[in-house]
């Protein structure tokens, strides 16, 4: 390898540069402030576990993004998270065992073997917020405002919320009979809404008319408020479907109150980490941009390998990508101290820093410094801070 | 693996629970707030690179410290990063490509693959900073008084400053005319400062007298200011050794003017991070604690591998390490808004959290929060903000 590659990065691996980094720097800590400011305590898990812990019962999806390695110490194989929430969930039941609520925040490096999503990074800097042992819709209400408060915070306006809940898909699917080679197959179908497919599907499925109307009309049920009212009379005969649809309803008739102006987006047959949410699921999206900025959704009992069942709600988003939002430039600001070995200068700059100025020493040769307005110079026997001319 | 052990975390890799985590970030921003003021940009540097990139001519030691993964995209391997200074330089040489002095800082998770030291965390979140394009001591002196002022402003008093120069080995090595096994020997024995096996492999060597009670000598030249006139003396017929310690000495002149009350450690035969280093390096040690809190030194020329060399020095520290040396305690300070379905109540709310204060909202069925010091209430028509009972 010559000079000229070592400094290419893989794919989906970014650094940030200073303009960058100010920026995402600026916008996690008005980030961990706000979650402060709802009663979320911040925690700083590890880069790395036991696959034992990182991996529970999340499904396959998490398990192929997941680097492992093995523990020199040990011999086990440990795992590179490729998601915070199970470390959170894991301090929860374990670390902290509290009772009543707990209400989490964090904000770390994740590393994925490939990117989620073409032109996803593989590398994604990943900040959330999770509320264990509740079971209302309180804590979800409560997770989706926080989560547009975040975007509101980092200057997203705009916003449509994706809804789903996954009780929809597993009572419809509980109610046709549905053999688990069959489930997987149609389940597979809908995640990729192929059309095609389903009908063939359908044709040579042994369920009930009744059954193969449902299975075929959950495709469909995307779309605006109307969703609703379909998907209540298609699944009248199946209780628990109408629960979970009543249940966005009451979510997001109490959400039009809280957040005026927002727009929603409800797909019934949302299976977005399905193996790994439990009801609510839901993502916020901006019009000019395309995919997800924030997602999240109820995942309960994730806590249970640890000892400790208890009900989880939660929402994360990638500070990398939100950086494409970000607008402000940074000004130069700043003082400049040419080079000196004078303790009296070492002690001026000193001095201007305690209060909170900017002040770049130059070294030896160095004229001038772009990022600095203001020069300190010697005036008779004191140090003067004077513009740049 | 049972629930029982699912939460042990591998040996020397952490967690931080919330009073901890509250402690490391508050830290965390006043060291990048000082850098910032020092005129240090910060960068970002992904935690993973290929090999080739992030292990560049850092001898051995780095070498077993990193975990390696492949890139299923490409198939090459990639490096989880056990220092973010290589990375640093890369940046420095390629991606910034700037003339003139650049400084850098930056604070993130590295891993080894072992301890560093007996005890020492896996998981470290490394802090530190960085000069580019200068050579001359004024670099190294303003790293150095940094690396004060960030253990100052970490609340870390009376400390020692070990102080060394990789040249003096190097010039006593050449003037001996030692050949390279035998150089690697006497590398070995003189790291370890073992006496026994220093005289028995002294006593085979085919030099000079005057050689021989150079190499002996080195190994004792630690301790107080009386090691650089010995110094000085055993070593008068090596420009370049000489050069060394003088060097030495004008840095910690100027020094006591800057930082009165610091405590020197000189030691000659310092070795630490050889093959990595190319002049002067340094430690600070507190007096109560054993081991250094911050380390670093000059490494000239780390960027030519990326197409550019250039001087560079800095120092890092474990912001972690530093969790034990801190004080505080968290007082409980918010205001508990009891369970309510009010749209009033959420907007009293979020006007107090765009108050700035800290509002935790009750969840069905909590009565109280233990970390808040005031309870929200409706008196009349209105919410009011009263202390907790």
């Amino acid at each position: 390898m010559t000079s000229v590659d070592r400094w290419l990065l893989p794919d989906g691996v970014e650094e940030l540069l200073p303009a960058q980094a100010a920026q995402v720097e600026a916008l996690r800590r008005k980030l961990l402030d706000l979650f402060q400011c709802w009663g979320y305590e911040l925690i700083i898990p590890p880069m790395l576990e036991y696959t034992e812990s990182l991996l529970v019962g999340l499904g396959s999806d998490i398990d192929l993004l997941t680097f492992r390695v093995t523990d020199q110490l040990t011999g086990r194989m440990m795992g590179l998270r490729a998601d915070i929430t199970p470390q959170a969930a894991r301090i929860d039941a374990h670390s902290l065992n509290r009772e009543g609520p707990v209400r989490l925040c964090y904000a770390g490096s994740v590393l994925h073997t490939r990117p989620k999503k073409p032109l996803a990074s593989r590398s994604p800097i990943q900040l959330g917020a999770e509320i264990y042992g509740d079971n209302s819709l309180a804590s979800d209400l409560e997770i989706i405002c926080l989560m547009l408060e975040t975007l509101k915070t980092a200057g997203v306006d705009r916003l449509t919320l994706d809804v789903g809940h996954v009780a929809i898909y597993e009572a419809v699917v509980a109610a046709a009979g549905l053999r688990a080679e069959h489930e997987k197959t149609y389940f597979n179908i809908l995640q990729r809404k192929a059309s095609a497919e389903l009908a063939t599907f359908l044709s040579e499925l042994d369920v009930s008319e009744s059954a193969i109307r449902q299975l075929e009309g959950l495709k469909a049920l995307h779309g605006g408020e109307e969703v609703l009212s379909k998907g209540r009379e298609l699944f009248a005969d199946i209780p628990a479907a109408v629960a979970a649809i009543d249940y966005l309803v009451t979510l997001t008739e109490t959400l039009s109150e809280r957040v005026p102006g927002l727009s929603y987006y409800y797909d019934l047959a949302e299976l977005r980490g399905f193996h790994y949410h439990t009801g609510l699921v839901f993502s916020a999206l901006v019009s000019e941009h395309g995919q997800a900025l924030a997602s999240g959704g109820r995942y309960d009992d994730i806590g249970e390998v640890f000892g400790r069942a208890r009900p989880a709600t939660g929402f994360s988003i990638d500070l990398k990508a939100m950086l494409g939002l970000l607008q402000g430039e940074l000004e130069a600001e700043g003082i400049f101290a040419p080079y000196s070995n004078e303790l009296s200068q070492w002690q001026a700059v000193q001095k201007l820093r305690q209060q909170g100025e900017r002040v770049v020493c130059g070294l030896p040769g160095q004229a001038a410094d772009e990022s600095c307005d203001r020069v300190l110079e010697l005036a008779g026997d004191s140090w003067q801070v004077v513009a740049r001319v």
